[in-house]
């Protein structure tokens, strides 16, 4: 497949004008190649009326044709074999390794909402038969989940597979029956061209509105902005910075109609390091910390950005060996220029905070827009007295905290913003400690990890990613998992309606093999 | 129980300074009595700082204790006897039989989210098992709801029981595990003091953290507004009018930490009187939509105020019965005098548009609040040209819009805002017709009705008492049945914790009796 620069709108590409170029951030230089367009109001309006036009087509599809679709997505993008890998790696400065892996995740991760649209559960079917003779009579009254309508996604630079053109927003929305626009991310606009190829054939193989998918590329902001004040828009998803996630958020509660965002934002991810695990394994536990943390050049939502720990002889051996293993980092390309120097900035202003220890640098850069591992550490009290401290640097930096007493580090916790995650490493004799941090840690994180490191997210059932704010804009909900289709749900009910009339799902004599919840009583049939 | 002017504070009456007075609006006049305290900044203050405190305790007790709570509140309402409904009658200017309906349905709400605490299935368990032997080894996942925290509840003025201090919001909030702080509304704070004594013994009794409910009573917007502004409280239920809900949703969008707000605000409710079905009954149909006009004044968020038919002899028999009718309408007093000068108001406004035409007004009024029905018409065309139209008249005045062909119908219910209900009246050979409408339904409306009429909300398991803005402020959700208890609920994840860690309903061994969705397949363990 030939890139041609220009974008998607209900199934035709389209592009003209100006162009604007991809970036290899390993190469600090343009890719030489043939520009991408920029999309117009016009071209965002036309994406969304034909998104508002497929909504409607969209819900009455058979849910199995809903779910092929998925399935056909993630085919195509196998398809696209190894230009989209070498697109992807040259786009975001990734090894190849980790992005073959991404493409696994992506494609997976479609399959399993193709599954969650056949498992049916999330309609949340539920019948109360009539009761003619009570006074006053009650009617007969039967619900399900209905799609909210179009959904504006927007590309994350970190994951420009898993959380980008068809990443997990995407596949969410999908799945639940809304149409989707795409804002594609500029910092990898071959690999969103090419994915957004794979969509719209997809698309036009199993039977879908041409309005389902529309990819909407440029540069700025005002793209993004246009988007989600557009009146078809429904609900949007963004994985992003905190700044850029509450403009979103600005933007979308001053439409006249509000609208729901997800953004999942900023979080450092407390990773707490009981005294019995210190005690047993301060080396292991270096280790671990240093590879979570580094892994990715730290570019991950999960990334661990705050240890903490009461003072002892573990905690120093532990940031010695950290220290040694940090130092000895060799740099990693960041995703983008912007990025890089956000984290340099960031990472010097940690560095220059008196409070702040810097306890190890990594090796010095000699490639561009490499990001140079940091370590630093402050104690409770001064880390409780400067709120700025618990701002996220986005990149392998991170603050080992020492408190002096449980109280301490307990005052650290209650005072943490939301968080994606924390991470308990204890032993069997740190199992009262932990028992009693969990209840202030449920009321601030969405997923608590024991003896584990939190970047690596499972796509499955049971997993949350999802937090309280600033880790989320909206805590009640996960972006990633089949938990995730319920973002893009709203109920309807159904009073008196004549069988012939009814969503057959709600038929008293269908053939749904999914739970329904009769007259309050929940059951399969 | 004697009334002492006092509100509760996780507890405890509390109360000082000036006082304010309830006010009978069937006698016009303020009701002879003690006077009520405004809470101050610090009451708020110490009520929200006690509801924090309960948050945890109340997330901690088994759900037995909390279903307990809810039907002791049923019970010790309904022990207030007589003195409650005399209260609300004089605070409200409702009738008797209206209140003690209203009573009835208050405690079986509680009782229904007692048994929906007990059912247990809102918890959303769900067990993926650790697959150790895959590369990456898959991790051990659990996933279930928890509360988000302290909730504040705003009184509603038209259901000062069902929809007040112990109405839905608040049961589903305490159902969800929430502590709950209700600003009490200012035209029935005897009323809300009776319902607040009852919940603080209902909580004593069964041994409930103080701060699980406080209730804080006053006139103006600023206690409101403090309580929302309160960083301690997670989210916020309201029902009223528009602009105070929507006054709510920028105080909780401009707070450090932004919270849901469900407010349930502003809908006129479509009706839509298919050809066969006008042909067929015109006389009856125009007796039970005045019926349902008129009922309680009109003041019902579901109430009736836009009645769409295409022209033909039956819609003028409909309108010339429905006229007759309302002619015939007794006035009735309003909730308030506010309310009453805004209906006053609003109806003028309608009759002095030139594109309506007034088809009937009620009996002239002969008591102080009295409203009076009102009933106008207008052309499709008009009403398209003037979106004013669509605003609610909070009280029984409803207009009907003739439409010259099918496509006008369906260009008006195109143009409509979010509503809470549509209605449809039919026949069998209106099925078609029917059929056509429904997709444009659902994407604008919470439920659907075929000939009934939608004043009368079922407390149940099927209903859904929401819709798209600004019928509420988030339509994703219903503030009346069992799955409103979902408002209130985040998910949490806990990765690889040992099993003694674990809530018990998550261990493999647990005997839970509910649902429980392992590896993706739902079972019940």
């Amino acid at each position: 497949m030939t890139l041609t620069g220009e974008f998607f709108i209900a199934g035709a590409r389209r592009g003209s004008g100006e162009r604007f170029q991809a970036y290899d951030p390993a190469k600090g230089a343009s890719i030489d190649d043939i520009g991408f367009f920029s999309a117009t109001e016009q071209d965002i309006a036309d994406a969304c009326a034909a998104a508002e036009d497929a909504a409607i087509a969209c819900a009455d599809l058979p849910l199995e044709r809903r779910a092929a679709f998925l399935d056909a997505i993630a085919a195509e993008i196998e398809a696209l074999g190894d230009a989209l890998l070498t697109r992807a790696c040259a786009e975001s400065g990734l090894p190849l390794a980790r992005i073959t892996g991404e493409r696994g995740r992506t494609c997976g991760q479609l399959r399993l909402f193709a599954a969650e649209v056949r498992d049916g559960q999330w309609l949340k079917l539920r019948i109360d038969h009539a009761v003619p003779a009570r006074t006053p009579p009650k009617p007969d009254l039967r619900l399900r989940m209905i799609p909210l309508g179009p959904v504006a996604v927007f590309g994350a630079s970190n994951f420009p597979l898993a959380f980008s053109t068809a990443g997990g927003d995407t596949a969410s929305a999908l799945a639940a029956g809304c149409p989707v626009v795409v804002k594609g991310h500029p910092a990898h606009p071959g690999t969103a061209e090419l994915v957004a190829g794979a969509i719209t054939k997809a698309a036009a193989d199993t039977g879908m509105p041409a309005g389902v998918f529309s990819l909407v590329t440029g540069t700025g902001n005002a793209i993004g902005a246009a988007l989600v004040a557009d009146p078809r828009i429904q609900a949007v998803g963004f994985t992003g910075s905190r700044s850029g996630g509450e403009a979103l958020m600005k933007i979308a509660a001053n439409r006249p109609q509000p609208i729901p965002v997800y953004a999942e934002m900023s979080a450092i991810n407390p990773v707490i390091l009981l005294p019995g695990a210190l005690a047993a394994r301060s080396e292991a536990l270096a280790a671990g910390y240093v590879g979570s943390l580094t892994m990715g050049s730290g570019q991950f939502c999960t990334n661990p950005g705050l240890v903490l720990a009461i003072d002892s002889p573990g905690l120093d051996a532990f940031l010695a060996e950290a220290g040694r293993l940090v130092e000895a980092q060799a740099p990693q390309t960041m995703l983008t220029a912007g990025i890089h120097s956000a984290y340099e900035k960031g990472s010097a202003a940690l560095a220059a905070t008196p409070e702040v220890k810097t306890i190890a640098r990594g090796v010095h850069p000699t490639g561009p827009h490499e990001g140079r591992a940091a370590l630093f550490s402050a104690t409770a009290a001064d880390w409780l007295a400067r709120s700025a401290l618990q701002h996220e640097v986005f990149g392998a930096a991170s603050i080992v905290v020492r408190c002096a007493y449980r109280s301490e580090l307990l005052a650290v916790l209650r005072g943490l913003e939301g968080q994606l995650t924390a991470t308990l490493h204890m032993d069997d004799a740190d199992l009262a400690d932990a028992r009693a941090l969990l209840p202030v840690l449920e009321r601030r994180v969405g997923r608590i990890l024991a003896n584990g490191w939190p970047t690596g997210v499972e796509v499955t059932h049971a997993i949350n990613h999802g937090g309280p704010y600033p880790a989320t804009s909206d805590g009640r909900t996960t972006s990633v998992g089949t938990l995730a289709i319920d973002r893009f749900l709203r109920p309807v009910a159904y009073q008196d309606l004549p069988a012939e009339l009814l969503p057959a799902d709600l038929r008293d004599a269908s053939e749904r093999g999914v739970m329904v919840r009769v007259d309050g009583q929940w059951q399969i049939a």
